[in-house]
């Protein structure tokens, strides 16, 4: 994959959608790639493929509270400081990075970070979309430690942790990050070739790019929703893709607790039936409920867009009144493993129902 | 200084004096100190002065709420890894250990590590006294970087904290101690045998030995109150020093707050006066007042003894009807100097009124 200047802005609306409400403002990332590689130059994209089995990746990301994110952006600094302390505390120098997430901020900003550092970028990340938190991912998944990890803030404070558990490290890294301003930058799960190859989701960065390019095209020709849908089921992970509402938002909670977005969204449809969705989130969206009914549920996507530009919403920009598209959407099958749902399955999430795939969940 | 085992209940007797109500219970360093010196012999224990001034001397200490401190203490491993793990940080290895504080668990924990580690330990610590927050220390105010630090757990979970504010250090070492449990290894303060020459309070493992042995004596003669007192005015830091108060407790609060030990013990005089004396702590006393004039106040030593035995009680010991006397103690010289009151006076607690020498308060 040939990255361009010109790919930044339908990435970031591809990333905005897999962000599923979550994931941070990938305008943000949008602006920190472009100032990046106008100062450092583009950086080179791989496949992961391309991957010899012993090279040594890092995974580089934003983490912290959505809303914060988008105020308190990455300075560079930061962003230099968490790989060399991960190389300086490893003993051995990265060859390449590689997404956590591809939806929201951190689909890009693994491109600022590789521009700034000179690294190759793995077209690839660890869930084919957006999730709350460390241990979410499947490089965790299929056995790769998260640790050792570097977190670091804006006064260049940084913070290695080494742990044996995913999720042990999830939580020492939550507090520091409320306590270090909500927004700080994570290099985790350092490792080889062989292990991104066999535990990573790949070629997201691609698929985020061409979602973004079906919106855009859909907007020339008049119906981008149906655009979308249509993009989706040409894809190896986003195959099975349904437009699940069509409504506006007539109720919403959010609030900032335990370092999260945490909250609701009722819609009622506009077609006078007055049936009614329920979206709840941490962070991401996590189920949507039609009278009680599941319609879709984690890891599977749900993703708020506009109906009429089908512009993705996150959770911190939903308000009242706002007409939406909910479109529910299959995440990639790697995420679909009873291994993977002990990890991020619906009761990661402290929900009761179980998984159902959105293809089996019905109208 | 040569230190026998028999030296042991001493010295836990005088770290619990100096403990100031906090600092958590000596009685756990002695048992952890005693442990470790049957397993790898005794340490040898060194004057500052005997430092070459290039010696890497690492500073080695439980960090944690008291009366957690108590009930899971350090199981060995975690203070190796802590003192192994900064070593690798740093690249260098440690020549010396030293104490952070002479109050409380952390005048033996140092002992257990020496021990451990087949390091001496240097006769000083940082405060000569205890406190509750890392940067509270004579290491600081005089200008030794806090960090890089290093806190481990039971779990040999382990965090490397690089921060150029020892504040900033503190607020996230406080937060991933309360995620990590509430009791923690620390080892911070890396510094030069020359920087603890200049910075650390000299010769406060032995002031903790004569103190434990002073209180001993007395008993032995009927008046251990009056004996200590009597040797704490040949001390070359702790010579002001007064009985402020006999009474009994007759109100007391105490809550884990922040991952700290807060509270306030009344106290009603013995002699029918119904004089009342009120003293205030964070894990630590920070000021005794009567009628609301302050009588003790912080970095002054406040210390609180069984009226009979002469026995310090910490914070989380304290219970209703207790009959007690309370003992002011001028704190050694440097730390009454303006750069040390900006670190540790009343204002660093929160508090309006100002630091008066206890000399100078009067009865």
């Amino acid at each position: 994959m040939k990255l361009t200047v010109e790919d930044l802005p339908d990435i970031a609306t591809g990333a905005a959608l897999l962000g599923t409400g979550g994931g941070g403002d990938p305008y943000i990332g949008r602006l920190l790639a472009m100032h990046a590689i106008e100062a450092f130059g583009m950086p080179e994209v791989i496949d992961a493929a391309a991957l010899p089995d012993d090279a040594n990746v890092f995974t580089i990301a934003m983490l912290g509270v959505p809303t914060v994110l988008g105020e308190k952006a990455a300075c560079g600094d930061d962003v230099d400081l968490a790989v060399r302390s991960l190389e300086q505390y490893l003993g051995r120098r990265a060859d390449a990075l590689v997404g956590i997430e591809i939806g929201g901020i951190n689909s890009l900003l693994p491109v600022m970070a590789a521009a700034r550092l000179g690294l190759p970028l793995v077209d690839a990340d660890g869930m084919g979309r957006a999730f709350p938190e460390i241990q979410m991912v499947t490089y965790n998944v299929y056995g790769v430690p998260a640790t050792p990890l570097v977190v670091t803030d804006d006064h260049l404070t940084s913070l290695v942790v080494d742990t044996r558990d995913a999720a042990a490290a999830e939580g020492l890294v939550r507090v520091a990050s409320v306590q270090m301003g909500c927004s700080v930058i994570l290099s985790s799960y350092p490792m080889t070739g062989e292990q991104v190859k066999r535990t990573g989701v790949h070629g997201t960065l691609t698929l985020a790019l061409e979602i973004g390019r079906a919106i855009r095209h859909g907007r020339e020709t008049g119906d981008p929703v149906t655009a979308l849908v249509d993009y989706l089921r040409t894809t190896p992970y986003y195959n099975q893709c349904e437009v699940l509402f069509d409504g506006k938002v007539v109720d919403l909670s959010r609030e900032t607790r335990g370092g999260f977005n945490m909250g609701f969204c009722h819609l009622e449809a506009l077609d006078g039936s007055r049936r009614r969705l329920e979206v709840t989130f941490q962070n991401e969206h996590l189920v949507a409920r039609e009278g009680g009914r599941v319609r879709c549920i984690v890891p599977d996507l749900i993703a708020l867009v506009d109906r009429e530009t089908a512009a993705p919403v996150p959770a911190e920009a939903l308000r009242y009144g706002q007409r939406l598209k909910v479109i529910g959407i299959s995440a990639a099958p790697i995420m679909r493993t009873p291994e993977s749902l002990a990890v991020f399955g619906p009761q990661a999430f402290g929900l009761d129902d179980p998984f159902v795939p959105i293809e089996q969940l019905g109208d």
